[in-house]
């Protein structure tokens, strides 16, 4: 009885993983504003009812595409603000947000770039608080309008540059080469890559040219 | 009776450029896929006949919204191409595409993120041949992934950073900002300020921390 449960448990949770994973690939072919319930039902082959069973309005389905990887940034805006010093906190939320682009590729391009989803993710309050955390890890390097645009550059040129037409770097390549981009962009020295440990304050530093 | 004729056509250009204006807001708050000509006609308190008087289709208006700055961005291509070295071929494109981007803010926001945008225009052969070109003057300063992945970011992260989130910048200083977070990213020597026939050649180097 108590497998049986389990199981139907693990089938509902599978069925509704697998109507997040067909919606971000809908949206990011025809934007959030271009993708119906009947459209993620029709890709399925299931009716529009089985996917009202797990999310009644499109804006459900949405949120609960997008709780993993906010979750997720918030855990890194959070441990980026803890580094003592204005450098090292823009290392740490770089870093953070190229990797979970790089994992995230197809969500990532939708979530910064899609004015529909962007539309309903600023009506909520604490999103809004979150993003504006965000940019003030990177702008703080520069204080001022410079550093706010190198900033807004970063992170756009970032979600961008893992969009479809760069796919044929694996996530390694990937990930070092935004990485560096964005520490060119800022201004971040590149630290050291002796061993996983060394601490940001060691790192060398290296000119556009080098 | 030409004066009639030609005061009609005027009249009928002012109300084309309406809709294209009204069209290009539409597009920037709901996505192109999210805007349908009955919201154009309900903005501007026209019947939708008075709409599909100038566009028969969403596509048709798409086209006559994008048409001008994709022709302008035809001759920054064009004309970067003509520069002697690869560093001036990309600081010919980089500053152009700022200008540009920093001169259509919405149109540029929508046309660079909108994937149902994206999806129409990439079906004109014509056009994706035009952004390889683009990608190419940026990317060639530092052939290979590398290279791709820093034009991919200065592309999006311009167009991403000249949306909405970024207005209270003026569209000089804006540009400014743009076109030196951009040559940091690429490793471009800012130009010397002493005027504007000094050719690139004779720019001073620039580091990451001046």
């Amino acid at each position: 009885m108590a497998t049986e449960v389990a199981t139907k448990a693990a089938g509902a949770t599978d069925s509704r993983q697998r109507f997040i994973d067909v919606a971000i690939r809908l949206f990011t072919q025809h934007s959030f504003a271009g993708t119906s319930l009947q459209m993620i039902a029709d890709e399925l082959g299931v009716t529009k009812a089985a996917v009202y069973h797990h999310f009644r309005t499109r804006e459900e389905l949405l949120n609960a595409v997008v709780r993993p990887v906010l979750e997720e940034l918030r855990a890194i805006v959070d441990a980026a603000e803890t580094q003592r010093t204005a450098h090292g906190r823009a290392e740490h939320m770089l870093t953070g947000y190229a990797g979970l682009a790089v994992r995230n590729r197809a969500l990532i391009s939708v979530l910064a770039a899609d004015r529909g989803v962007i539309e309903i993710l600023r009506a909520q309050r604490d999103l809004g608080a979150l993003i504006n955390r965000q940019v003030k890890l990177l702008a703080d390097v520069d204080p001022g309008p410079a550093g706010l645009v190198k900033a807004a550059m970063v992170f756009a040129g970032i979600a961008g540059a893992v969009g479809p037409a760069l796919v044929d770097l694996d996530d390694e390549a990937l990930n070092q080469h935004l990485t560096e981009a964005g520490r060119r962009t800022l201004g971040l020295r590149t630290p050291r890559r002796s061993g996983p440990d060394v601490p940001p304050q060691q790192a060398t530093v290296r000119g556009p040219h080098s």
